[in-house]
């Protein structure tokens, strides 16, 4: 089963091998599956990005979709989530994507249903596709992970960015420091070291920033005051290192953790990390379905022998 | 005009033929339209089942599909679902499946739109494709419809699927029982005998559950008392024949008509069930289309001579 | 850049050349893009007609289509229609077509996002797509538009359809009569002159009804008022000239801007407009997309000398 549900699940071998793959699709290259695929695409949240660019993966690899929506679903009727995906994987879906708010939703579905579990963002959690398209577009500006230093500033603890991204750099050799309001540090992620914002942004090859989740904690922070405080301004931009980069998973609030100007500049790899976002999920898809072909080809074999 | 809208429009000569070309397309083959052909879902409920495998059902097809939900639409200025339909046929849709709150809402389109309209559920009316397929699950497994006892257990008066069952099932040769709570015996639907569930259990070759449909009636039963004086319970299920299967048109509520524990014992076909929607709307969609293609043939010939 | 935006902007070369491609796909000829290209469709606003004659016009073109919806989307987390539109870029869309409350929505967008951008309706602004398929439906009733006289009915202050309609028409060489309640008259609408009912009825080939949009003015005429003192009745029906012809953008109001019978009487093109809607898409989208195969053209004929 080619499940995709954390990072921490993923050898190093096979972290290299998906973003091989990702290389080879942005070359248009690659596997695509022979036989028809249903991929149903499962969004219990709002989103933009990963919901379309694991739309548009799947139809680069030829998939046919199947795009759920909880409101016009039985999940209206009292449905849990593992009858939904029963149902899916019974009507013929090949596998599921799945964004949900509750921390872990998976947990109640691996070893339970047969087809493979991609987790697109599950609520504090893990966004495993997220933490593969910023690896992949570290590693098509640096060549390598090791000996770079790598800042992420924000909201730490509610941050499911935070937890993949720190875990999984400072295994592939990277330096993690993290920045930003006490309120928001994590003492369960002991894969980065507290520093302020000046000396993080000063220090990194990538300046990682995250999103300010409004929808996610009741206080509102000012907008002004953080961006002064703990945001990327444009004097601390200046303080960057020269071949340095900035990196958002978007959506961004323009003008809280960064300056609207800077989104757009010459270091900023934010809307080329979208753009890898497609490939990432094509190698996530591929390595998740074709495992089916593989499958299917035993059976062919053993059916006409 | 091939519109499928209930159950008793079909004659027992056309289910089985609808029921052999399902058992084909099961195998791998069958028609498929030569042309492009655009296919509108419309559903005005929430569904998971229906609506995915109608759609699982025309992509299989080689069919375009339209996915139609009202809150985005012109509905919401109050544009009637007779001219919904008749603008999606302008537009170009070959067919329309509709599931609509109000019972018999085909009555305002039928001999005025000149594209086959598929009822995939009409308020507590009918729901003719839940028949066919659930006639698929009990011909795959006795071969044939006559001399089997088939019981329905639960709200027999506001079900669609015990209306459209019953009736069925008489006419093909078998003996429908009846069994739950008295308030929701159905006089008007004379196609079966109302007896206690124990003896529905025992002399049953079919165990077929009835949803309880909290979201139609005001009254909500409490979910124990329902399983241990009207559902499926374990020590019920020991009751039954060798070789009597436990069918349910699903959503489940577990643990009210059925113990949670039998939804997926080896008597359940209740996900077997949901494969086979697949297959039966299929050869629906093929009995609906089938004739375009065949009108096409003859234009392009008088075209040609 | 091939955006269609406003018909001001388009020339009357311009305007007869998309009607030619028009009557081509309608034949069944004309260009499709031989690489995957793929299509946003953002919808802020309820529609049928429009939204899904772009659908069966990306399809028939053998597009692959992005179907957005707010509700499900970043804009819920606050995200503008400009980043959105940067997302959708970014992960792979070749074009946009976007229907937005606001009056120019565009002009957020323009020479900041590098692909065409199709209004499908801004506001009380702009409807591009609605004129030129309500010229293909005049050109293929009388095959010019010199010397017609098309009134347009209604609340010609907040329609898009009599603002673009208005001005090119009488660009194209027609005649433009306005009618209606006094105070939807436009002083800003120069390209008609104000006339009583009768008079605009009697001297049209084209008598063109606008829909009164309830969810866009506070006060509600009284619907029988309204279709005895401004509409469509069946009396004056019969003072049109022997081959004019009834148009309507629809969702029409039943009973308040014509007379019901008279929406599927022989003199009425509302249903043929909608046909009409998806060839005028299908060569928008050409004129849109052919630019990026040319430009891919380009690049591969640099890539190979």
């Amino acid at each position: 089963m080619s499940n995709v549900l954390t990072m921490n699940q993923l050898t190093n071998e096979e972290i290299h091998s998906i973003l091989n793959d990702a290389e080879q699709y942005k070359l248009g290259n690659g596997w695509r599956p022979s036989d028809t695929v249903f991929v149903s695409n499962l969004f219990f949240e709002p989103s933009t990005r990963t919901r379309f660019s694991f739309e548009v993966a799947e139809k680069k690899l030829g998939l046919q979709v199947l795009n759920f929506t909880a409101e016009h679903s039985s999940v209206q009727k009292g449905e849990t989530l593992y009858d939904t995906v029963k149902t899916l994987e019974s009507i013929g879906a090949n596998a599921v994507v799945i964004r949900h708010q509750q921390d872990h939703f998976f947990e109640n579905l691996i070893d339970k249903v047969s087809i493979p579990i991609i987790n697109a963002g599950d609520g504090c959690g893990h966004h495993p596709t997220q933490s593969l398209l910023d690896l992949l577009t570290i590693k098509q500006e640096f060549g390598h992970f090791e000996g770079l230093t790598v800042s992420i500033h924000g909201d730490i603890r509610h941050s499911r960015v935070a937890r993949s991204n720190a875990e999984v750099l400072t295994r592939l050799g990277a330096k993690v420091l993290f920045s930003g309001p006490s309120k928001w540090q994590d003492s369960t992620n002991t894969y980065g070291e507290y520093v302020d914002v000046h000396t993080a942004i000063q220090e990194s090859d990538v300046v990682m920033l995250l999103r300010i989740q409004h929808e996610r904690h009741e206080e509102k922070d000012q907008a002004k005051d953080y961006l002064y405080e703990f945001g990327l301004t444009k004097e601390r931009e200046k303080l960057m290192k020269k071949h340095a980069i900035i990196m958002h998973p978007a959506p961004v609030n323009r003008g809280v953790e960064i300056d609207g100007d800077l989104i757009e500049c010459e270091r900023s790899r934010i809307f080329k990390q979208m753009e890898n976002g497609v490939f990432a999920r094509m190698a996530v898809l591929k390595r998740a379905l074709q495992q089916i072909e593989q499958n299917q080809e035993v059976m062919k074999h053993v059916i006409c022998s």
